[in-house]
């Protein structure tokens, strides 16, 4: 090594050494009969000492790649806010690797570059400290699953990135042949069907690290490329793969943050949606949606008739809730084609404001004892014919009122599985959708539902939620052909469709198929969340903008005519 | 779980015990009074006894998957083959998760299905127990080479794979954008720039099992997409790369095959070629190729005049090689542009036969002298002005005899690194290509003939090589911009060229580039060596034939009309 220690390593213990670093002028500070200079490699920080004759001929600038021989000292005055912060190296040799221009923006944690600056300088923003711990963070991720999942026996096997398009989902990236051509592989947005096969081949328990492909219109938290922690296990129960993915998200926080995850909640869908208006719920706080209809019976007030009445009790908020507060309420729920909600104060054991005038006098009093209400609570009402848009509102401002009261803690980890979904979504034009993917297993009591009303099917879906953000989904899958086709027939595709889309699929049902569960979970998500970053750039070495382009190394891009040529293919439209 | 036990656990210690098994019929031995099968799953195989009166009710064939429960008894005649041979599970409760057809093929070791058939029903093919093995062996791999990296500090960071694409080297896959119409993403071919990029960044030790693509027409060891495990370091000098390669593969062939690799020997390009004929030289046997053109300096003989002689000795087999056996040989090098090669004898003290005749006596006992030579060896000889030509020819032959010989053990294993390679070759029409990538460091000593004689500098690359096969190879990296600028120039690139191939690499060459090295090591080829396999789909779980065509998935295929559009592309030339 062109080194002997890195910037980390030296303490008082060390004094009097020779010494060789290698590492990046973090800083310089020339006093004239003094030069120090701060040296970082990934490792830490090293100050050193170099005598001005020795600067004079090797001059150095912040972000110079250089090599320091030396001798190590104590310091006169000891930073202890650096590991070596007791020592410094008094340089005798000084060598530079490659000089550096004044970097575009400073390397350190607090920046204020663009982004695109900050992209397009990719290699110089992974080198504050700050990006470097994220990345080091999604690599001691990777680390902890993979060894807990080796531990449990899953068998690492890599599926094809250059797989068959199925206009299911999402849109594929398409790769054209050159052999084929006018023929296209497409990049996979999940190894779903692979490893499915895996299990039919008799693999048991697979996992992949797997890289998936979308091609939608980029938000904030997706990248066109992601990672998914992907598992897939025969002959299992759901609990069973539960528990693997408990075990796993477990671990990872106690290795990562040294937090321990309490047991995950098992929160049905129905309820998630009910109770918090989302299938994603935030656990972390009660603030549960009420059923209040019943108060609402004898009511005289004609907007609540024959209507579902739910709210949610903000506690000792009322004195805080001004007009303005109420009205942004009003404007949320709106967008989300609520009417609107009403905000009810609990004043003298009594309800004041809103449609409180509407409520007779004994269901106040009922209101109040059955929901232990208080003085200065407040409670918000909705109605409307349809429960689910109504839980959604209020699930927002549930949300809402939950950061206002401070009790989304960051340091408040609350877990869960949401389980027991539909199995599909009945549209408006009576066609059936399904809610995750069309291999889902619908529950054993509810297969007879297939040729009558699959809108009340419920599958042995799961998603693995912590504090309101999906962290992964997965089911159990149709090991019978028969249901699979079944399936696929209640989603409105011909016999054609099945056999183009998925006809070796199909087939290798006839082979004996097993029991089968398994999940994906997205890589990107947990590491922003350990990392405590919501940007999803923040965890990937080499990210693309929100145009899926690259600044840095300007791609996509043109390419030569004879590379479009030999693909069979012409550019008939090009972006200006 | 939907099983108790595994179908390689049970012996005679859980005789009377209840198990549950699930797992796929891999035979049924119907005796009429008494039926047995043998219940397959990824773990071993047990026999299960099952009564007629139940066997009736639930016919088996091969390959259903069940679910057996029963009671483990003692077998009255143990099979001593299998781990389980001494008991079986008598069976009470018999369930058919899924039947099966009759499958195309059996699921058998020794199969005669052809390749295509194996491909279409690869979910069949990987039930196969060797294939099971061959794709174990490389999960196995993935576990010893990840901790072994990890142990040594290696950061697992991922690189992008929709990158820009530069028509360097083969043939990029390109994916074209939907959102900048007419312009496209590459598959990478390598992460060659970006773990470069990470060790200016300072991440310092750099790894990743990374997925790499090259659209070229299939060689029989050769895939579409690939895995190289891909590592940088950076302060390093050339022999602290090659101690991690020596580190990594001596612990897989330890923990995989339980062989104790020799320590790596150092072979110079240009002694590879002399001396082997191959920079891919078999050191399992010794046949080294000699000059022996000092002995012909006096000959008469005119084909030889001026011209550089070499040969090969292949002891003790004289009087095995037929006038036939010669003419394959001449064959084989003519084919390969060399005019011939003669094949004397060693009899009584005397060369006889070939070009013997045109050697001086005194020649003659000089040779048999200094080359140590016995009766019945063979001596093959050739002679060209074009030195590396004539041992490439000699090489070919030196393997061929190696093979006749029996030198070539397959349990033997003789790694190297083959080291000092030219940087450049310079073509007939007078202009350079690199031997490896442009961004190879030369030696420091001839950084000075960059300027005069580019063919003259070696550089600082190594390839590891195993029993004649090539395993990685890597090189110390360019890291001051100047350099990597006058190779682009020699390379022939325009300063357009680079600025839109590589503008945003240069660029960060000026902001403090480390010294850097580091490898790519290909997964498939280790596997198969591991394996003893010389097929690379045997060590893929889904992989292409020889026309980058999955038979299964039936890939790739023709995609909507809309898709293509929607990309700006237009098809003008299709397949037929």
């Amino acid at each position: 090594m062109l080194r002997t220690v890195n910037c980390n390593e030296l303490t008082k213990k060390d004094v009097d050494k020779q010494v060789t670093l290698c590492g990046w002028v973090n800083k310089v500070r020339n006093l004239g009969s003094l030069v120090f200079i701060d040296l970082r490699d990934t490792y830490g920080m090293t100050q050193i000492n170099i005598d001005p004759t020795i600067f004079e001929k090797t001059p150095l600038h912040m972000e110079d790649c250089v090599q320091v021989k030396g001798v190590v000292k104590l310091k006169d005055v000891p930073n202890p806010h650096l590991k070596t912060g007791e020592i410094e190296v008094v340089c005798t040799e000084l060598k530079v690797f490659a000089h550096s221009q004044t970097t575009p923006f400073t390397i350190d944690d607090d920046t204020n570059a663009s982004e695109d600056t900050r992209l397009k300088y990719r290699y110089l923003d992974l080198r504050r400290p700050l990006m470097q711990k994220y990345l080091k963070t999604r690599h001691k991720i990777l680390k902890v699953v993979r060894n807990y999942l080796e531990k449990l026996d899953f068998n690492e096997i890599c599926t094809p990135t250059l797989v068959k398009s199925t206009p299911e989902g999402a849109r594929d990236y398409l790769v054209p042949s050159r052999i084929y051509k006018g023929q296209f592989y497409a990049l996979p947005q999940s190894p779903q069907i692979y490893k499915q096969l895996l299990m039919i081949s008799g693999f048991d328990k697979y996992y992949q690290i797997a890289l998936c492909y979308r091609d939608e219109d980029q938000r904030a938290d997706r990248q066109p490329e992601f990672v998914q922690i992907d598992c897939e296990m025969s002959f299992v129960h759901r609990d069973d793969v539960l528990k693997v993915i408990e075990g796993m998200l477990k671990k990872v926080f106690k290795e990562i943050l040294n937090v321990k995850l309490p047991k995950f909640k098992l929160v049905k869908y129905t309820d998630a949606i009910n109770k918090y208006g989302t299938d994603k719920p935030d656990l972390r706080f009660g603030m549960e949606i009420l059923d209040l209809t019943k108060y609402f019976k004898d009511s005289s007030f004609e907007a609540y008739k024959g209507k579902t009445v739910r709210g949610i009790i903000v506690k000792n908020y009322a004195s805080n809730v001004s007009r303005k507060m109420m009205d942004l309420d009003n404007e949320l729920v709106k967008k989300n084609k609520l009417y609107g909600v009403s905000h009810i104060k609990v004043e003298n054991n009594d309800l004041t404001g809103g449609v409180s005038k509407f409520i007779t006098e004994e269901s106040k009093a009922k209101i109040i004892e059955n929901l232990h209400l208080e003085s200065n609570d407040l409670l918000i009402l909705g109605a409307d014919k349809n429960k689910e848009l109504l839980s959604t509102n209020l699930g927002l401002l549930r949300l809402k009122y939950g950061d206002l009261l401070g009790l989304r803690h960051k340091d408040v980890f609350a877990p869960c599985f949401v389980v027991d979904w539909p199995l599909f979504e009945k549209k408006e034009d009576g066609s059936y959708e399904c809610l995750s993917n069309p291999f889902t297993r619908p529950r054993d009591e509810d297969l007879k539902l297939l040729e009558t009303k699959p809108e009340k099917i419920f599958s042995y879906s799961y998603d693995t939620v912590l504090n309101g953000v999906e962290l992964s989904s997965g089911a159990l899958r149709i090991y019978d052909g028969h249901v699979q086709e079944k399936v696929f027939n209640i989603l409105g595709f011909s016999k054609e469709d099945i056999e183009r889309k998925f006809g070796f699929f199909i087939d290798s049902f006839n082979y004996g198929t097993p029991p089968m569960g398994g999940f994906g979970l997205g890589l990107e998500r947990l590491c922003m969340i350990l990392n405590e970053t919501d940007n999803v750039r923040d965890v990937v070495a080499f990210p693309k903008n929100l145009n899926a382009y690259c600044p840095m190394a300007k791609c996509p891009s043109k390419v030569d005519t004879e590379a479009v040529d030999i693909l069979g293919l012409q550019i008939k439209d090009e972006y200006k």
